[in-house]
Parts: structure tokens; C-alpha cells; sequence
């Protein structure tokens, strides 16, 4: 849901202001003064000039940049191991950014499932897989919505295809090498891979192609989640908010 | 992209405002009664009423409900045999929509195969591929986007579902019979339909289950598509506009 005012209550809400304002001349200058003749010209002659001058006004400041933020909406692509904490980044990063009140959708690979068949984990089906991500992210960018994509994407070629098929996308590469992602394996994902259960798996069956791009990279052995994230939204606003 | 204004500069947008009223009211009280210090003083105590009345009066009117529309993201759901007129509808709303400044994004079937693979005409490949896009019209729903989606959708099974994941859904049934639409075929589509070179299609070779339960019915022999439009404009300004 969102809100709209409508020109009438505008309007009404301007006129308010303006009996309010010139009332309040005009008690002034009769508190003052003691003429109430007087003070109801001032009051009535206050009324015509402020409201050429507030229109004059208001014209001269929409010509002046000084404090407009355009915000050009983005894409920021999270690449990196399974996991190696790109979704726990993604989270604090959306919590960061809608405080701003920037607005950002995260592509969640779990809700992504119900719009986007998963099609298998051999190399042609990941990039096709990731191709309509990238898709996704586009419709949405093309309705101004910003969004944080946090994929293993573990091949350069889709990764290339986000940045020819989006504008603004901000390539972020969640670095933790193999064994700190193994520890955290709570999921029990590298553990299936080891045994063969799982094929195909990004850093034990299958390749990782190391980003040579990346706009940022994060190295998880040194920063925390949360630095991460800030760092993310820094570049973001220096590159984005303008 | 969209813009945002800082603080900063409604603060000292507010400040200029209130110099340049100040000094009028100062002006004319001078100009009145000739008397500088007065008209300073009066000027001055102006200045400090008037930022606290209007601190008053903006609060006062952010409790008045008056003037100020809640649009909630909507999702007008298309359906009709093929060439019974739902694109181009679609298309004069989309248009009626946008003037009125309510962002709305049409899913377009073109576009949404690079989204979306193509699985089949069958029944059960039809079903799945409608209930993507209906997850599609869901996220951008989730984002505040309202969409238009336009698609033969012959079966209940599928608007049902369309119903029951998204919220203020508008069922539409663009309604032609099958001979005005064989009039129409610009594409070809029917005569290749009635020749077999394209099977499982709607009106010729498979079911179109027509809605009992459509919100709007259109009849296509009756109301031109600009008609058309602004009848379902209406029912969603009456509904989702409040």
C-alpha cells in the first residue's frame, strides 16, 4: 500500500495555513499598534503578496539541485561458496538500505523456486537458472525497485551476462575459503557433497570460477556480517545516491 | 530512478521561507505605521509564532484522513481467447493508469519467456507456467507494483490460483467469440491452429473454460478497447483507490 494526496486537500491544506498566518499578522499588529483598520490591510495585503512569493519561492528552489538525492536503482550481485555467509550480508544490507528508504527486494533462492524451476545443477542449467534471475532483477529495476541477488553463481560467464542485461549492478564477491565454509556447514550440505550425495557442488565437485572483477570483494575471515554490509552500502551510496 | 529530498534541504528551504516572510511582514508593518523598531519587533515575534503554529497546523492535518488516496497494489488478471483484444486493452490501461501517477507493470508474454521458460501447451505445462507468472505478479505485488497480466489463461484452475496468492486480484474476461477472433488473425495463429500445425490451441483444439466468477466482463463486440479500458480503470479506482 502506498499513499497519495490528492491537489484538493493540498490546496485546502494551503489555504488553512494561509488564514492561520495572515490572522495571526493581523492580531499582531493590532496587539501592537491598536488600529484594527489597519491591521486587517496588513492582514489581507500580507495574504496576496506571500502568496505570489511563496509560489516564487517554491519555483526558485526547484531549480536548485542542493539536497535532491537521485537514487538510480541497482542491482547488487552476491557471488561466493556455498555458504560463505552472502545471504546473512544480503540481510543486513536490505536492513541498512530501507532505513535510508531505499527501496530493495532481496531475490531469495527459496521463494525464487515457486517462479523459476530449478532445472539442475549441471554447468548449462545453472547459467540458464541465473540468466532468469538476472531477468527477474531487470523487471524489477525497470519498475525502479533495487534488488540483492545472493546466488553461489560460481560462473564468470552469468556473472558477465547480470552486467550486459542490468544497469548499476555492483558485483560483490563473499570470499571464505573452503574449509571456514565447511565448518560452518550447518546445513549439512558439504558433508552430503563430500560423500558423492550431492552432485555437482560448487568448491568440492564442481568449479568456483574466482571473480577477477568484482566491484567489491569481502574477505569473511576478516570482516564480520555486519561490516560487510556496511562497507556494501557505502559503495552504494557514493556510486548510486547522488 | 526515482529522487529523494534530504533533510537538510527541507530544513533550509523551510528557513528561507520563513526569512523572506518575516521581512515582508516587517516591510509592510514599517510602510503602515513608520515606525522601524516596532516592525522589526513584530517581524521577529511573527517569525517564532508562526514556526510553532505551523509545526501545530501540519500536525493537525496529518490527523485529517481528507484528500489523501491509499493505493493498494492491485493485479488485473487478463483472460480470453486468443485475439479476443487482451493485450491491446491492457495497453489503453496501462496508459489510463499512469496518468493517474499509479505505477503499474504490464507482464507481457513476449518478455516473460526470458523469464520463464516455455514448457508446453498441455494442460498440466499450461497450469505451471501460468502459476509462475502469477508468483511474478506476486513479487512485484510484495514491492508495491501493480500489474496488468494478459494471457489466454483458459483454465479456472489457474485464475483460482492467481486469486489465492496475490491479494486484490481483478479477474477480467475478455470476452469474443471465436469467429470475430479468426477474423482477427493478423498473426495466423488459427488458420495454422485449424490446419493442425499447432496443436492444444485454445478455442480450436483445446478447452477454454470460460469464468463464471470474472469481476469485469468485457464483450468485445460491443466496447472498443478504449472503452474497455476505462471501464476496468473504474472498477480499480473504485476498489484499490481509497
Amino acid at each position: 500500500m502506498y499513499q497519495k494526496e490528492t491537489h484538493t486537500r493540498t490546496l485546502i491544506k494551503a489555504i488553512s495555513w494561509r488564514v492561520i498566518a495572515s490572522l495571526t499578522t493581523t492580531i499582531l499588529v493590532y496587539l501592537f499598534f491598536g488600529r484594527l483598520d489597519l491591521a486587517a490591510t496588513v492582514g489581507i495585503l500580507e495574504t496576496l503578496i506571500k502568496i505570489f512569493l511563496y509560489y516564487i519561492h517554491d519555483r526558485a528552489w526547484s531549480k536548485i539541485p542542493f539536497g535532491i538525492k537521485k537514487v538510480e536503482p541497482f542491482v547488487v550481485w552476491m557471488t561466493g561458496l556455498p555458504l560463505s555467509g552472502k545471504t546473512t550480508i544480503a540481510r543486513y544490507l536490505k536492513k541498512l538500505l530501507e532505513k535510508e528508504g531505499i527501496k530493495v527486494y532481496h531475490i531469495d533462492s527459496s521463494y525464487i523456486r515457486n517462479l523459476i524451476p530449478e532445472i539442475g545443477y549441471e554447468r548449462k542449467d545453472r547459467i540458464i537458472h541465473l540468466k532468469r534471475v538476472a531477468h527477474l532483477a531487470k523487471i524489477l529495476q525497470d519498475n525502479n525497485i533495487s534488488t540483492i541477488a545472493s546466488f553461489v553463481s560460481p560462473y564468470t560467464e552469468t556473472r558477465e551476462f547480470v552486467k550486459n542485461l542490468c544497469k548499476n549492478v555492483l558485483i560483490v564477491y563473499v570470499k571464505a575459503d573452503i574449509k571456514t565454509c565447511q565448518k560452518r556447514d550447518y546445513k549439512g550440505v558439504y558433508k552430503k557433497a563430500l560423500e558423492g550425495k550431492i552432485k555437482n557442488f560448487t568448491g568440492i565437485s564442481d568449479v568456483y570460477e574466482e571473480p577477477t572483477d568484482a566491484d567489491i570483494i569481502i574477505d569473511t575471515t576478516k570482516n564480520s556480517p555486519e561490516e560487510a554490509a556496511l562497507k556494501i552500502y557505502k559503495k552504494i551510496k557514493e556510486l548510486f545516491v547522488k
